[in-house]
């Protein structure tokens, strides 16, 4: 499959991904994914990332239920990151982040005389809930 | 300046860095800082990156004129990668990309039987009359 081989992929064989919502324009996670990850992606039209941590295949949402519908697939000018648009499934309003945040990016940077991070993003689901067996 | 303590750094001492644009909500492009060039991208409120091919401080624009005016920082749940909000300055409509488009993604997944990737965005300004010195 050509297409594949247009992208660079790292030394572990990866590249890194970019999940936003489409209508929203949120940017919902990063994540990675192998050669098979993305092929699997464009096949079901369903985001399939590869676990570092894991070291294997994560179809996003399979413990969750948070499956990641995926509208369009880009490359970007040196074929080395990919940006997926998707809507974002099993919860209105979606979840993406395993905290059971809409976004994985909930921690802003606050300025001044004491810089931090605050938590800008409230849980929208205990992820107690979300990930019980 | 413990804010900078909070994020975890890989082994090269780096991060990765999601821009997307403020309003439009498009993601423009991604990049990598160190400590020091998110202690600057904060300081000034213009995007400083760590170029790893040249392996120094890029101060997005510092050729092109294409600053990046910051108006967020933001960290994801595992402390391992950044989201900027940004205004793409020095052109209108925003020139992000090297290639003299708005974006770095313009590389759109083109399914079917023959499937490939496609120019999904135009040149908005020569690279040449960008970089000229």
């Amino acid at each position: 499959m050509d297409w594949l081989d247009s992208i660079t992929w790292d030394a572990q064989g990866l590249v890194p991904v970019i999940a936003q919502e489409a209508g929203s324009g949120d940017v919902l996670m990063f994540a990675w994914m192998n050669r098979e990850a993305l092929a699997l992606t464009a096949e079901r039209g369903q985001a399939v990332y590869y676990s570092r941590s894991r070291r294997r295949l994560w179809h996003k949402g399979e413990e969750s239920g948070h499956f990641q519908q995926v509208h369009s697939i880009r490359l970007d000018c040196d074929a080395d990151v990919v940006l997926l648009t998707v809507t974002q499934l099993g919860h209105d309003p979606g979840i993406a982040c395993h905290t059971g945040r809409h976004s994985c990016f909930f921690n802003k940077f606050v300025g001044g005389s004491e810089p931090d991070w605050a938590e800008a993003e409230p849980v929208l689901k205990d992820p107690d809930d979300i990930y019980k067996k």
